[in-house]
């Protein structure tokens, strides 16, 4: 059952840290190409090392100046530090809505920073399938830390933060009242809670009201969400902000939380990628076909509905060849 | 083929403009509950009379306001008009994340309006079904106009943005610089670009930039989109902004792109459904079954991948019971 094929020239340029091989395998990964597979296969031995740190938070607290403290206090720390920027995006243009947006100080020598972008492109499942097999080559790759930002738009946050085991939520003190609501999907995520921008005014009230919500938050878990402020300006609170996370994830080891989550993680994994499997070749079987084209003929002349054209295509292309439903 | 079942009394009540049953169905659609199948199918016929228009921009642009500001010139106009709120939300609360934000000045006395607010719960693409799907519901129940409004953050809009036949953009004379950018995916869908808040300084040049903006990208149609400046706080270019969407209307209706593009939503719809009934049974077939343990016991020792854990599940529940691939 298991097979040992040999291991592909790409998953042994991973393990030798080539860096070009690594952008073009997360491009591969990207375009969800199968033939990724047998490198992905290869490299999976080799993977589960690295801590996964999501980091997100509405638009404007700051998000991308703090993943650029915490890589300069990781880098001076001797760590090997991934960071991937996961953005919305336009499946008109294939290109990212919010933009390129990190600008990192990185030495362009310093081999132990590797940066990559993601658009979402499609559907946010194979977002999420795509960013977790992209956190697996960083980690194969030999990051230490992998920091996964997102754009703090809601729910890719929520499923992007599933991706990690410890997830940082970034807010300002003063938020207006609009993004102020955004907390509430962002809020059961939260391991940390980072009041970025403390040297404004206000911060010390929300972070008093930030400690008090978490009190009041039922967890499935019994840890205790640490809320932290920080100024990426005054470069204070970015150790107090590591330290918060390193805790979480000591929390994880020695609660067993970790296997636990990981279990979840891996499941959720293999599930995405057996609907992905699932719908590859369904809709592209029925897609421009003759029978497709007749179906909606009788939608456009409204003698048949949506469901029941979709129910006719299931049962000729799908259930019939199947004996239990 | 085509059966004529009895019309269920749920549809009767709609074509009756019956609110509560309005109301009910709604929830039915939002929760796939498949017994709406039924109701939905006899309505159908009913339908494909309500202009469907979507209005999105960023957060603070003053989308509700402005949401408010033509339901009142359309009642005066003496439509029936149905608004759906569009937020993202958490999957662990099935909340919404951005909170029930539209404030609606409503007669409640006014049967000619109808609103709803959705939560977008799962994933995206049972989003843009299920409404499409509360939209014909109010199209059955005798509405003129659904305005459809999305949270303005970026990948939802698009998505919903396709399930409407003219799309408003709506933005502000200043935005922030990241703000700004996320008028790159939200380009590409407007047919219609409102600057809102054109009390402000700045609004001419906005407007005109926009209009530039508009000169230069391509479209696959030959409208060209308006621009226009409304103010919901002096009680200005409401009118217009109306007269804009009535003009891409009655540009669809007479460049046959109407008929065009509501092909293309049926076929996106259809396609949509059919991928949802693909889905429904083949994960619930294989969750909590010891061959998933067992793989993801494999998985978690790093002795199989997860894709070639997928494969397999593939393989043993989906593949071999269909002859051909």
């Amino acid at each position: 059952m298991r097979r040992r094929p040999p291991v592909p020239a790409a998953a042994r340029a991973i393990l030798a840290r080539d860096r070009l091989a690594l952008a073009r395998l997360i491009t591969k990964v990207e375009n969800r190409d199968h033939g990724v597979a047998p490198v992905l296969q290869a490299l999976y031995p080799h993977t589960g090392r690295a801590a996964v740190i999501g980091l997100t938070g509405p638009l404007g607290v700051g998000k991308s100046s703090l993943v650029n403290s915490l890589l300069q206090l990781l880098r001076k720390a001797g760590k090997r530090v991934g960071v991937i920027g996961v953005d919305p995006s336009s499946p008109f243009s294939g290109g990212s809505v919010l933009g390129d947006r990190i600008r990192i100080d990185r030495d362009p020598a310093d081999t132990g920073i590797f940066f990559r972008s993601m658009a979402s492109r499609g559907h946010p499942g194979g977002l999420a399938a795509a960013t977790r097999e992209v956190v697996r080559l960083l980690d194969a790759f030999g990051m230490e830390v992998v920091l996964l930002e997102t754009a703090g738009t809601g729910q890719v946050d929520v499923e992007i933060g599933a991706v990690a085991s410890t997830n940082v939520v970034v807010l300002v003190p003063h938020l207006g009242d609009e993004v102020q609501s955004l907390k509430a999907g962002l809020f059961e995520i939260a391991d940390v809670f980072c009041v970025n921008k403390c040297d404004l005014p206000g911060a010390d009230g929300a972070a008093r009201y930030l400690a008090e919500l978490v009190g009041l938050t039922p967890r499935s878990d019994a840890w205790r969400p640490r809320v932290v402020q920080a100024s990426t300006v005054l470069g204070t609170g970015i150790d107090e902000l590591w330290a918060a996370v390193e805790a979480h994830e000591a929390y994880l080891r020695t609660s067993g939380s970790f296997e636990k989550g990981n279990r979840t993680r891996l499941e959720a994994e293999v599930l995405e990628l057996y609907r992905e499997r699932i719908l590859a070749g369904a809709v592209a079987q029925v897609e421009g076909s003759p029978e497709l084209r007749r179906l909606l003929d009788e939608v456009e002349a409204r003698r048949l509905d949506p469901r029941a054209a979709a129910d006719s295509l299931y049962e000729r292309n799908h259930a019939r060849r199947r004996p239990r439903s």
